[in-house]
C-alpha cells in the first residue's frame, strides 16, 4: 500500500506532518507532494523542521497565483509524480485549491481518493473553500470526517465514498507535538488576547475589516491584543489606510509558537477555521469573526461564539475524537 | 449582456446551435468556444453547417486525450478567451470534461455560470459524467433543468444556484430544425431497428459488450439492425474479436441524418443519454442498454425501458417542455 499525500496550503502542513509520522511509526509507505500553493518558504517548510519531520519529497514551483490556472498546473505536475510513484491512494486534507486539484486528478485517473476533514459545510457561497470541499467530497472514495456532524452531512448527501468519523487530525497534532510548543515573545501582558484574520471575505471590503477590528478592540476592554498579521491582511490594511496602532502587530508565527501562544493567552478572536479548534484544544474561549462556522460543535459546547452573538458557556466535552485519527484512518485502509 | 458558451463534445453541438440561433434571433450577444474535446472535424463542425449556423468563434487544438490533463488545458485556454471577450456569463451544457473544466474556470474567476441540463442524476459512480454533473451543479449560479424531476433533484441538494425547469433544449432543436432532417441510406427495410453504443462502461469489458449485442440481435427477431458505429466502439469490437456480421454496420451519422433515421425507424436500442430522448421526441420506442437512466420520466411514460426489464406501455405526455427552453433561459437572464 502506497499513499501519495498532496498538500499546498499552510494549515495542511501540520496535518500532513502528523499523518506522515503515523505512517512512518506504523510502517506504511507514504510520499508527500507540496504543490507550492503557499510558496513562502518561511511560512511553509519550516514547520516540518520544527516538528522534526522530513520535508515533502516533491515541491512544485512556478505555480500561477490565480486558482483558475493553478488547478490545471497542479494536475499537470501531479501526472509526472504519479507516473513515477504509482500510488494506490491519493490523500488530501481540507478544502484548498490544491485539495480540489488533487481530487480531480485522482478521480479522473482512477486512483482511490482519501479525503481527510471531509463533510464540513458552511453553505457560505462567498467562500471558495465551500465549493472546493463539496466537489472534493463528491470525488472521494474514503471520507474521513473529523466529527459526528460532518459524518452526518456526508450520510445525507448520498455520495460514492465510504464515510468514517475518525476524529480530527489536528487533535492528533496537539497530542503528538505538545512538548515542543513554545511562545517566546514579543508580548507584555501575561494573558493577552490573540487576533488573526486572513479570509478573502474578511478582506474584500474595507468596512467589513474595519468593523471587525473595532469590535475586537472594544471587546478587549484594555487587554493587550497580539495580532500576528498575515501578509495579505497587512497589504489590505495598508491599501485601506486602516490604523493598527491599537494592536500589538507582530509577524506571522510558526505553528510551534502559535500553539505556545494559545497555551498562555486569555482568549482568541479569529476568522480562521483551524484556529477555532486549536483554541478549544487548549481550552481557550474563541470568538469567531465570521457570520457562520463549520465547527458548530464548538458553538454548541459554548467554547466558541460568532461575533456579536450571545456569551460563552463552556461544556466539558470533546467532539473531535481522542487524538488518534491518523491511526484509525490507516487501519481502515488495511 | 454577453454570454460565452463553452462546448466540446458532439452531443453538445446541436444544443449549442439551437441556443445560438435563439440568441441571434432575439438579439443577444453570444460567443461560442469549442474546446476540441471531440476533435474529429467530420464528427463535430459539420453539424453547424448542416443546421445553417456559424461555427464556433474559438476552437482550441492540441488538447491532451486524458481528462486529468484536459481539464487544466481547457481552463488555461479559456483564460485568454475570457480576457479578450469579457463575458458576463459562461454557459455550459451537460456533463462532459469540457463542461466541468468551464464550470471550474467560471467559479474560480468569479463569472456567473449557467448550466443547461442541470439536475440529472444516475448515482452510477462508474460513469465519469456523474462526477462532472454533480460538481458542475455545485459551481453553477443558474441551473436550467430540462424536467421537473431534475428540478426536484436540485431543490433537494441545497446548492447555491437558482434552479428553473425550462424544458429541454434538445426538444427546441427538434422543433427548430425539423424540416432539415433526412436519412438517405444505406438501409433496406422500411422500418429498421437503430442501435448505438459508445459509453465507457459498455465498452470496458468484452462480456458486457457481447452480451448487449446478443440481446439486441435476439430482440430484433429478424428485423434489420442498423448500427451506426462510434469509432471507439469499432476499435473495441476489433480488439475483443466480436463478430458484427449480424448487424448492418454503417459509419456514424450526422445529426441531420440520425434524426431522419429516427423518424422512419421501428425502434431504438442505445446506451446514449441523448438518443433516449430523441427517440421519444420522434415517438419511437427505446430500449436503454444500461442498468439505469437519468431519464426516468421516459420509463414512467412507458416509451423507454431498461434492457431485460418489462415491456413498454406508452403514455401520451411530454415532460420535456414545449420546445422553447432557450427562450425561457434568455428571458430569465434579462
Amino acid at each position: 500500500m502506497k499513499i501519495l499525500t498532496v498538500i499546498g496550503a499552510r494549515p495542511q502542513f501540520v496535518k500532513s506532518a502528523v499523518f506522515s509520522k503515523c505512517c512512518f511509526d506504523t510502517g506504511r509507505d507514504e510520499v508527500v507532494v507540496h504543490t507550492g500553493q503557499h510558496y513562502d518558504a518561511d511560512m511553509s517548510l519550516k514547520i516540518f523542521e520544527d516538528l522534526g519531520c522530513p520535508p515533502p519529497k516533491y515541491i512544485f514551483d512556478g505555480l500561477s497565483r490565480s486558482p483558475q490556472l493553478m488547478i490545471g498546473e497542479i494536475m499537470r505536475d501531479l501526472e509526472e509524480v504519479v507516473n513515477s510513484e504509482k500510488p494506490d491512494f491519493i490523500n488530501i486534507f481540507g478544502d484548498t485549491t490544491s485539495t480540489l486539484a488533487a481530487a480531480l486528478y485522482a478521480n479522473k485517473s482512477g486512483i482511490s481518493l482519501l479525503h481527510i476533514e471531509a463533510g464540513l459545510r458552511s453553505r457560505n457561497w462567498d467562500m471558495p473553500e465551500e465549493y472546493n470541499r463539496l466537489c472534493t467530497d463528491i470525488l472521494s472514495d474514503y471520507l474521513f470526517c473529523p466529527t459526528e456532524s460532518a459524518f452526518k452531512n456526508i450520510q445525507s448527501e448520498n455520495l460514492k465514498g465510504d464515510a468514517f468519523n475518525v476524529g480530527d487530525v489536528m487533535l492528533d497534532a496537539i497530542r503528538v507535538f505538545d512538548s515542543s510548543f513554545r511562545y517566546d515573545g514579543p508580548y507584555s501582558d501575561s494573558d493577552p488576547i490573540v487576533l488573526t484574520l486572513h479570509r478573502s471575505e474578511t478582506l474584500k471590503r474595507r468596512e467589513r475589516l474595519a468593523e471587525l477590528l473595532d469590535y475586537v478592540f472594544e471587546e478587549a476592554k484594555g487587554r493587550q491584543i497580539l495580532f500576528p498579521i498575515h501578509p495579505n491582511t497587512k497589504k489590505h490594511c495598508v491599501k485601506y489606510e486602516i490604523d493598527l496602532s491599537r494592536f500589538e502587530v507582530i509577524d506571522p508565527l510558526s505553528y510551534i509558537k502559535m500553539q505556545g501562544l494559545l497555551k498562555l493567552c486569555h482568549s482568541v478572536y479569529t476568522d480562521s477555521g483551524g484556529m477555532q479548534k486549536e483554541a478549544f484544544f487548549h481550552r481557550k474561549p474563541c470568538i469567531t469573526l465570521r457570520n457562520e462556522t463549520e465547527w458548530g460543535e464548538l458553538i454548541d459546547l459554548g467554547w466558541n461564539r460568532l461575533w456579536k452573538e450571545k456569551y460563552l458557556t463552556k461544556v466539558d466535552d470533546n467532539p473531535y475524537g481522542d487524538g488518534f485519527a491518523c491511526n484509525k484512518i490507516l487501519d481502515i485502509l488495511d
